[in-house]
């Protein structure tokens, strides 16, 4: 096994762009692409995905064509084929830990199903390694049931303890609590993580533990007894992952085979447990999942760069209508064109800077776990990063799902052809929305951080409690009473283009929302509401609302501070100022009503000084887009898309393609049925 | 052949509701559901639905299993095979013109690419009828090519006549050029009708006219020499219809198969047309396209209708969380639950009566082309008719493509279950977004009649001209200056839940996005630009604002309309008028900064007033929801979607399907690359 032979030189790791019709744009654009790459990606990481790239390219067994339409059975074979390849790959080079989340992206661009199945066993495998008279094969995670998902304490698969055997016995009541979509476990797990209620002999429940049941035999893939196992079929994208079921019939497994992190028990049968207070012990058990809303606000953002690539060469190859009826201009030329387009490339560019940012509080975060730091620090941070992620994930997936849907109008019918992906992006990209915690229930998560600042604040002197968290996100709050006294100022469109006015405007925004829901949780509450009912009735437009604008805000921050640190290339600075002041003063747009509600704005010069700013930034940035696409993407292999191959060249290459197609000229394997003469009769007559 | 039998009496052409956990709110609905069923659709067109479902669910070609993964191949196989039954089961039926429609929606209740095979190949075997010297077999519409969709004009396939063998030859000058996205092309079609420039001999272009071109042998279905004909490949959706492309090396045809609409040439090569302007030729030549859009709205409609049938019989039965950990409640019983289904079962009902009523504009109009009405008033009927259908479209379509992916996410992970049929509706959705005109290209039309408009109006004595258009979705501008100077007048949240609220606000709104477009127009004009500039920085914010605003106040104007009917029966009005009201306010919802901007509205209150109103309304219509969306449920087999029932057995159906799956329980057949010992040894390696 060798260590990876980084290249130092750029030029070694980035490939230069094909000269043709792209030309056009890539001559016009503001700033160097390579250094743009280099800023937000550093040599090391550029050298390692071109690496990875070209060893997948390399490899026939990850051969494919676009569009092509593979059995849900073979491209499940297919996916664990590559697998394989993947783990002996990664485990030749053995890069960097931290490259990890680097390698499940640059698969992720790939496909994310390989991706996923990848990342799940790995995780599982940890797992396994530690119940040391398993052999590792091959793992899952079983948490969620055919009947509970976001609502996980309530899960009804029982470990029962038998201190006869020293076993537990894994039972599953009736089907509804069959577990139910996890991932691997339709086809190939052998071994799953299983989270049930542990009942010790005297029938008391100590709540959920997770536990490793074998479940397949390693050497024949037939179910274990007592495990009726199975695959849950289609889904709407990512088929390559077999999702499954598993139900459990008094089930034993050694009494070692419980993951005793959170609580154990001993060989004669009592429950022991570092914890005394079961809800913190119920926080930690979930606590591992915190890492996986940050990934996955970087996965929806891979989904929505690659829609990106393809819809924005597209739209500047694509010609259609012009000025004289002499030639056409590209449809990248067009007002609405841009406006569709180009802010998700700004909130791409925002969403790049943010995802990197918050992985890293995380993985501060994590470090201190794994230091076993138990400082107040440490737990404050615990709770920092839980309200970001929750509102990340929901931020990250929601604008890649959105704008990819754009991207796909956005390249008309020829965005409707499946050899051009954007119908696999956004399949692939949907579940980002609902795995990890739904959406809209996450953002409770964050609301109840945020109020439990105010709350604390309030019930102190105002100004003596001051905030100062971790990553800083809320400090802001120090300044609450003053921020809402504030008003928007520019007075000229030049003056809104600076991302510190949306900025000033969503501190305010925060602020106001979160004094909104405060008051409407308390006249709830007075009304003589059960905290259920209140909670319940707080949401929409108001704690929810409050989530979002405090999300948005921290990723504008964070970019606002990259776009004017001094430490930002100069000459990068003036196109990332734009792409910052365009994202916010986009984002915005959908709170203008609010701004109007709490007299933050009056009139109607802001409004339109907001709209011609985001107009002038999108009409600014038009020329810079192909090379702003140019920097985050693969090769054309990855990207896989023949409308948004790097040479531009459009047309030839969706003909090629489709032209590739198999039996694509062929007359239909059943056209004799076609062309048989005898009249047609319906057996629907009978019936009538 | 015999008519239909049609039953007269309700309990024959409507089943029954199976009882179950779905009774829990039926029971509990304010209104009877036969009665809004009777309402909404007649006992003749339920007779007939019911009859079309039965002769579906009877023969067992139109067997399938939810979810199963059929491959291409075979799904367009099927969908022929199922087209020729529909053709016999028609023909047999004879059911009176008017039914024809519904005959549509009904098979795309079961499949659009069935019910669009039927319709391309019944539009233009209309044509073929008269080219007598054709046999009539399968036909398509052959308009776009590879590199021109929008730009219709711009089409260049060349038609030329040869009076010495009086025929046309048909060219494609290059692939580009090539006919592209023609639906039944792909496998099937013996005989394209092809949009081609016509040239005389003398090398005069006299504009698009259509040609019917044979492109397979019928005997065989092997392409005719000349013609490269093929298969597009896989789509997002729809993929029981082969798209396909065709390009024409000379191919000779008669001079009877031009389609003399607009123009023909005579034997000796003069070309001659009953149009003196070659633009309103081109005109009649696209004119009827329109009726399209307008089918359009209606099939956007039906996918939404299915989609919320399954979102919201989940949602009355999915239970999560509750008050005490006592008992868990429906996710139906959460707010935020509510506001993200109930305002887009308002919005079907609202479009499920629009639909219809700019659909007897449609034949009004088209009665009198039939007639060969040349009267001003036919003229103007064509005018008013195309602007509702360009903006009806984007409406319909945007709408359902939302919608549908709220049910999506409403649904949770179930709803990523290809069986549960909320992927399939998406897919099926998105290209309403994008054929028959692209959403944001159609606004323009919109927007320009209603410009029109206010151009005559200021030409003229502004109160002088009075408007009056044969649909008066317009007449409202007679009181252009009243309306904006009315401001929001509601005072509480129950005054606001009157449709008559939003009702005025979208009144000041159009007449507001329409002045500002005009002086929009004015200062880039005035400031030097060309018309074509203009035209382009004048959409987003300005044109396409105001077009989009301009058909939901005319939607919701009908809807308002129907609810406060005298002859709307006394027991459906009440929920009718909330859900008119809900529509209404929610659709309001997202020009809130608008109608701030414009000082419609001032201050904390109005916004506080409306959320709060729709949020009431949400809360009472959830008892009524799965009895509004009974109302438009097809029968389960029909529905194809374990989650959405009729007898709501949620996690029974769910569960019996899965294990009804192919090889649901199988290990893979793959089984051996799995267990092999092995060492994996990466082709990789020598490639590093």
């Amino acid at each position: 096994m060798q260590p990876i032979r980084l290249h130092k030189a750029m030029d070694h790791c980035v490939a230069d762009l094909p000269r043709g019709p792209l030309d056009f744009y890539r001559q016009k654009a503001s700033f160097n692409w390579k250094d743009m790459l280099l800023f937000f990606e550093g040599e090391d990481i550029l050298a390692f995905k071109q690496h990875v790239f070209n060893a997948l390219e390399g490899d026939p067994v990850f051969a494919r064509q676009p569009g092509e339409d593979v059995p849900l059975e073979k491209m499940r074979e297919l996916t664990f084929l590559r697998y394989q390849r993947v783990l002996t790959f990664y485990h030749q080079q053995h890069p960097p830990l931290y490259m990890l989340h680097l390698f499940l992206d640059c698969l992720g661009m790939y496909d994310w199903a390989m991706s996923a199945k990848y990342f799940l066993n790995k995780g599982v495998s940890v797992h396994l390694l530690r119940c040391a008279k398993l052999e590792i094969t091959y793992g899952c995670f079983a948490l969620t049931e055919l009947s509970h998902g976001s609502n996980t304490r309530a899960m009804r698969t029982t470990a029962t303890y038998d201190p006869a055997t020293q076993e537990f016995v894994i039972t599953s009541p009736d089907f509804e609590a069959a577990k139910f979509w996890v991932g691997n476990l339709g086809k190939t797990a052998t071994h799953a993580m299983v989270f049930a209620q542990l009942y010790t002999l005297d029938q008391v429940c100590h709540g959920l533990h997770s536990f490793i049941v074998p479940v397949r035999d390693p050497k024949t893939l037939l179910a274990v007894p007592g495990v009726l196992v199975g695959d849950m079929g289609k889904k709407l994208g990512q088929n390559g992952l077999d999702n499954g079921f598993a139900l459990f019939h008094n089930v034993r497994i050694p009494r070692e085979n419980l993951l005793n992190k959170t609580g154990d028990v001993t060989p004669d049968g009592r429950y022991v447990t570092p914890f005394k207070d079961p809800n913190k012990r119920f926080g930690e058990s979930l606590g591992a999942l915190s890492g996986g809303r940050v990934s996955i606000t970087r996965m929806a953002l891979v989904n929505l760069k690659l829609a990106l690539i393809v819809a924005i060469r597209f739209s500047a190859t694509r010609r259609q209508f012009g000025p004289q009826n002499t030639e056409e201009i590209p449809v990248l030329e067009y007002q609405l064109q841009q406006w569709r387009l180009i802010p998700y490339l700004a909130a791409a560019y925002a969403l790049e800077h943010f995802s990197k940012s918050i992985f890293m509080n995380f993985a501060e975060f994590q470090l201190g776990q794994m230091m076993r730091e138990k400082s107040a620090r440490q737990a404050e941070m615990g709770r920092e990063i839980h309200a970001i992620g929750c509102a990340s994930k929901p931020l990250g997936s929601w604008t890649a799902q959105r704008g990819i849907q754009e991207c796909r109008e956005a390249c008309g019918g020829h965005g409707y052809l499946a050899m051009n992906r954007l119908g696999d992006l956004r399949n692939d990209n949907d579940p980002n929305c609902t795995y990890e915690g739904d959406n809209n229930v996450l953002l409770q998560q964050t609301s109840n951080y945020l109020l439990g600042w105010l709350h604390a604040k309030h019930r102190g002197q105002f100004n003596a409690v001051r905030i100062e968290s971790p990553f800083h996100t809320v400090d802001f709050l120090n300044d609450f009473h003053k921020i809402l006294e504030t008003k928007f100022t520019a007075g000229t469109m030049e003056e809104c283009m600076d991302s510190a006015v949306p900025l000033a405007a969503y501190k305010w925004l925060v602020c106001f929302l979160l004094e909104e829901s405060r008051r409407r949780l308390e006249q709830l509450r007075a009304s003589g509401k059960d905290e259920f009912e209140v909670r319940n009735s707080s949401q929409v437009y108001y704690c929810r609302s409050l989530a979002i604008a405090y999300i948005e805000l921290n990723c504008l921050q964070r970019f606002h501070d990259l776009a004017t640190d001094e430490d930002t290339p100069a000459g990068l600075r003036p196109v990332l100022s734009k792409l910052c002041a365009l994202y916010g003063l986009w984002s915005l747009s959908s709170h203008m009503a609010t701004l109007y509600q709490g007299e933050y704005l009056s009139g109607r010069k802001p409004t339109e000084l907001v709209q011609m700013a985001i107009l002038a930034l999108c009409s600014q940035l038009k020329d810079d887009a192909v090379t702003l696409v140019d920097v985050f993407a693969p090769s054309d292999f990855i990207l896989n898309s023949p409308i948004g191959n790097a040479d531009g060249q459009l047309y030839k290459n969706l003909w090629a393609t489709v032209m590739q197609g198999s039996q694509v000229l062929e007359r239909p394997s059943w056209w004799k049925e076609f062309c048989s003469d005898k009249p047609v009769v319906g057996s629907l007559r009978p019936k009538l």
